[in-house]
């Protein structure tokens, strides 16, 4: 293990051998005498290692044959405006979940091109919850219901699928991609941007069901329009193969843990030893409801937040890094993505007892 | 100088020193036990890596202080929906010079947008020359006159700037970026992708003039609109953090060469060791004007085509790749972009007259 422990909320850790590995295999690639980044994307070595990537990734999570896979650029942030422009189908207006941060921008690029219904906030109690389903206000002719699984500001997760009948349910998996396990076929598309769990930033993954590709408007931009990517196996352009490349490496590191099974039961008990150690004091507090809190974002303030800038200098000099809390929120946030290891949470909860006996 | 010499077009070779020094800080850079790709791009330890990349381009490119620097992603490509959308200002038409595969791509994508004037066209002569700019039949209403200022797929560049008076120049620089001096104060928007001369895919430049920006129509996604991408210093959200890093470390590299007057020099050495080699014998044959040849993109055939696939194998047994012509051309494609030694160049030339000698 690396002597430093990074908590980044993204771009975010990546496991050691996976970097290792692209370290060895920078210069020559499987004795081809070429960096992957300088391969052909039209290449048969580059070729078979997107190839592989994508089945790596649909095993991993069972992605059913009746959706497609499409590696993209432009980060989630651009699908907050794809999203609409590709899956309206002539309707007028979309539901939106609103839980936070990630949710809210996601409404504000949809509403340059649709009527938006809020179903649903938790903004009443400052995001700190999931609202329960049964008091969702879903609209039937709505195109689609959009959801942001997991709020890195707020650190609230969902950890059920919501129902929404015939209507597509889609979701922002960005911060939660491959950290549990997740019944795609109860989605309409999913997506994410890669720099949280998958691997570089400037790689976007789109997980969308057949049904839902081809109905961009008229006139639509290539580059905008699933159907085009689709029909050019996300190569209508070069794709960012290095990022592919990574997210590869990433995948089958995944495989070696055991799976998304194995990497959910170690995720879950990393969170819980961190949020056990938080409610066992009053001096650190975590504000979201317990059975809505984030496995991946966990925010937490210190009682006397005067004392905020000691907490990070020590943790500094114990090699743990990228503790601030998002200016929004304040404090701190620890954010622990499936490549942080349950010894850096450990050393975590040890550092945060040590500082609450010689500050409390 | 490593084994195998990479002829791609892109994504092509970079040069082993960077690729070197990628691999070593690739766990740990200058000490943050973190590598680049782990940083959260609003650190001062990655802040400081882009400010820095963006300042070396301006040094190398001695880009005007009324000019923004954009680090984008979707490649060129999207640039060719993302110029018009922005640079349209209310009027009508576009003027384009038509060289090739690359501007007929960015001819389609904007006529979703707007009316197309092709100024001037090589279509007549299969794009096998640039068109001499008294020839051309500019609007003087024109939004702006696009031109791509080399084909990496004819193997044309431009070695002028063309006069466009008071109406915007933009030039696709994609495959030429870098290799020569160039005054960017003749250009009203520059841009390309950085899988050539610059980094990995997945990265595009957008070199843009003040009075250009802040055009985009209202309800335009804020990823599309250079004004909202200019209020963010490229960090509307997550910026594709590595390849940013992967540039900087080619500028510096740059740098260390001389700089783009040295580079240039070198550039016109390469081209001329393979384009006089090539006139020199009737066996092989490359079909632009000379004034237009590019110096990026060498495409020549044999004059047996049933001898192309032994070439090809000669030149795998040698440790050279990915000169296989585009099909649309056929034949042979040697890029030799900014990283390609001289001393590569001379390899090809060696073999290409020994491969001569034996099927002449």
């Amino acid at each position: 293990m690396r002597q430093t422990v990074n908590f980044s909320a993204g771009p975010a850790a990546l496991p050691e051998e996976v970097l290792q590995q692209a370290a060895n295999e920078m210069l020559d690639w499987h004795g081809s005498g070429m960096s992957v980044m300088e391969m052909s994307h039209r290449g048969s070595e580059y070729m078979s290692i997107q190839a592989q990537a994508e089945a790596d990734l649909r095993e991993l999570m069972g992605i059913p044959s009746n959706y497609k896979v499409l590696f993209q650029q432009g980060g989630a942030t651009l699908q907050f405006y794809m999203i609409p422009l590709n899956l309206l189908r002539g309707k007028a207006s979309i539901d939106f979940v609103h839980t936070g941060e990630w949710s809210k921008k996601a409404i504000k690029e949809a509403k340059g091109l649709a009527k938006v219904n809020i179903a649903a906030s938790s903004e009443d109690r400052k995001f700190t919850y999931i609202p329960a389903q049964a008091d969702w206000r879903l609209d039937r002719d709505a195109a689609y219901v959009h959801v942001c699984m997991n709020e890195t500001i707020g650190g609230v997760e969902f950890h059920w699928i919501p129902d929404t009948g015939d209507v597509p349910l889609v979701g922002d998996l960005s911060s939660t991609f491959l950290s549990s396990r997740l019944d795609v076929s109860r989605f309409g598309l999913l997506y994410g941007g890669a720099q949280k769990n998958i691997g570089p930033a400037g790689l976007t993954i789109v997980i969308v069901r057949d049904d839902l590709i081809g109905h961009a408007p008229a006139g639509t931009s290539q580059m905008l329009d699933y159907q085009a990517q689709v029909d050019n196996d996300s190569m209508l352009n070069t794709p960012p193969t290095f990022s592919i490349y990574l997210a590869g490496l990433v995948f089958q590191w995944l495989k070696r843990q055991g799976g998304i099974a194995a990497i959910e039961e170690r995720n879950i008990a990393k969170a819980k030893l961190l949020y056990d150690y938080i409610d066992s004091t009053d001096f650190y507090a975590n504000p979201v409801a317990v059975p809505d809190r984030s496995r991946m974002n966990v925010p937490f303030t210190l009682r006397d937040a005067s004392l905020d800038a000691a907490f990070l200098k020590g943790a500094e000099e114990r090699h743990m890094v990228q503790l601030k809390g998002h200016r929004s929120v304040g404090g701190m946030r620890a954010s622990i993505y499936n490549a942080t290891p349950i010894e850096g949470v450990q050393r975590l909860v040890d550092y945060m007892r040590e500082f609450e006996k010689q500050n409390g």
